[in-house]
């Protein structure tokens, strides 16, 4: 295998993502890390383009990639690209975009931030609960529209306290909203098909079927992660389920979601719904959710904004280098994860 | 002194509130543990009122006088009905609209459900920290009138991660907000006159003068009571020492802010906020505030709404059973206390 850089028993490190990704997520303290350890050579410049010559060189040297949103799926001449390639450190959430089986078969290890980008989603969704329970969104619609109604006439279930929230996915976000809405006086039920008894009763809380959770809830919130078996989970059937002043809460992905059974049941006026992702986004001019009642849009940014993003860059530095001294990143996403995750 | 009811050594309690605040607070679980408690002897009706000759004859009775929203300020003629007083349980926050110097005069002791209302205070104050420093309220609003732009690009500070938020007051509620923001990755400071040097290290976190938190914090949150001494301690001159990207959070009382230099500045275009109460209420139709931008308004709903208020009374009650089993409350509101509290 030709390489450009001599053999010094250092690990070659490079980044592959859009610039507009690198400039986002990281910054100059970052790279200095890399180039300080001892036992990787990061690569520059960074981010290499695989459309260029001299960087296609430099990647076929690479064994740790750091990917990262915009990066396109490692297989074919991607994949080509980087015959080195033995660990690839994802800086974002969801690693589906980026890896492929044809990685995977190569025996590349994989490492993402989700649990770093769990962070923002998992406090925003604690967020919209909260002031859901106390019709906080609905209160602020009426006044904004000159109806000061009273709050507590207007919906069967007003205030947060002893409200049932039911977590649908102990996803890293799932667990780490379990954690705080422990410190709040509420019920709190799970589901989760992919978790064993042992798993089930390290949550602390109970586990029950999707069906009771969604019909005995007052709020329902989504941690699922988007694939072939959750298409649609909330659908018809199961939007019929909900209480009147039910709240649905949307952080996870857009598809999960039926969009036209909760329009629907929206515009009956007994539910409600704080929607951070939809299954078109951004979301159309013409999206009947937009004048739907009891509705909270907002344009997927529960997940890292701003300095959130610090949090991706430093979780996956972290690895790089964790990879670099020892050999293995601290949390690997193993094959049959990768069926269950997004 | 006559009585009406014969001295059988258990004390009298009396509830001393409008009808609509007794149905609102109070259930039949709370009265019959009034009644089942061997030290009590709870007067029917209930609540009773002075205005009626019969109940005026049971108020004359009373020891321990259970009050809530509403109920007249205990002094002059509400005050000479009931002279054998010796406690007030307030089952509301905020005293003063209740007790008077005449009733401290007699020396009669008082506690309130502060604590217990302090509860959803937080938490409203806690989840509107989060969404406004995701600037979640103002991308919602730009999704609403179809300006979708990207939250990173127009505004200083994006994110919940570091910022700095700025609590002014360490009262019950601002107590229980430092606990809940302690679970956060955020820098917290505080500000209080009230507190001496064992109070400020009890906090663990950093005291600041209320100039340098305004000045220095990304959300600036409110929890100090209403007195005179309070009245616009956020002013014109407070406000124009906010940076530009600073939310203000109200969930106190409307006159700490001076309205009209808020919204000259929230005008400006270059900080938030997020009104729970404000100067008068509900809003006037015509208050500016109404269409200034980055502000999101509710109807004074933070503190104890719908299942809320279980809390009041549950916390109330207990109150009474340990004054009438121990002759004393769990937590005393001292004279000297009511001069910085509301």
């Amino acid at each position: 295998m030709p390489h450009t850089t001599e053999d010094d028993g250092r690990r070659r490190v490079a980044f592959l993502m859009p610039d507009e990704t690198f400039r986002r997520v990281f910054d100059a303290a970052d790279t200095a890390r890399l180039h300080a350890e001892p036992a990787l050579r990061l690569l520059a410049p960074y981010p290499l383009d695989p459309e260029k010559p001299a960087h296609r060189a430099l990647l076929a040297d690479a064994e740790i990639v750091v990917t990262g949103w915009g990066t396109p799926v490692i297989e074919g001449d991607v994949l080509a690209a980087l015959p080195a390639v033995r660990a690839v450190a994802h800086s974002a959430g969801t690693i589906r975009p980026v890896v492929s089986d044809a990685l995977l078969a190569r025996g590349v290890v994989v490492a993402s931030s989700a649990s770093a980008n769990a962070v923002p989603v998992a406090e925003y969704a604690l967020a919209a609960i909260i002031l859901a329970a106390k019709r906080a969104f609905w209160a602020a619609d009426e006044l904004r529209a000159g109806r000061p109604g009273h709050a507590e006439s207007a919906w069967p279930t007003v205030g947060a306290h002893g409200v049932r929230v039911g977590v649908v996915g102990a996803s890293h976000i799932g667990r780490l909203l379990l954690r705080h809405l422990s410190s709040l006086d509420m019920e709190v039920v799970v589901t989760d098909p992919t978790l064993d008894d042992a798993g089930r009763a390290l949550l602390g809380v109970p586990c029950v079927p999707l069906d009771e959770l969604i019909a005995t809830s007052d709020v329902v919130t989504l941690h699922a992660p988007s694939l072939p078996t959750t298409h649609h989970m909330i659908d018809r059937r199961a939007i019929a389920l909900m209480r009147p002043g039910t709240t649905l809460v949307n952080t996870a992905r857009g598809d999960l979601v039926d969009e036209e059974a909760l329009a629907d049941r929206l515009e009956r006026g007994d539910i409600a719904a704080v929607l951070d992702v939809t299954a078109v986004e951004p979301l159309p001019a013409d999206s009947r959710l937009r004048s739907t009642p009891h509705t909270f849009l907002t344009p997927h940014i529960a997940g890292s904004q701003g300095n959130e993003l610090r949090r991706l860059a430093t979780h996956i530095v972290d690895e790089v280098v964790r990879f670099g001294t020892t050999g293995a990143f601290a949390e690997t996403i193993t094959a049959d994860r990768l069926e269950v995750i997004a």
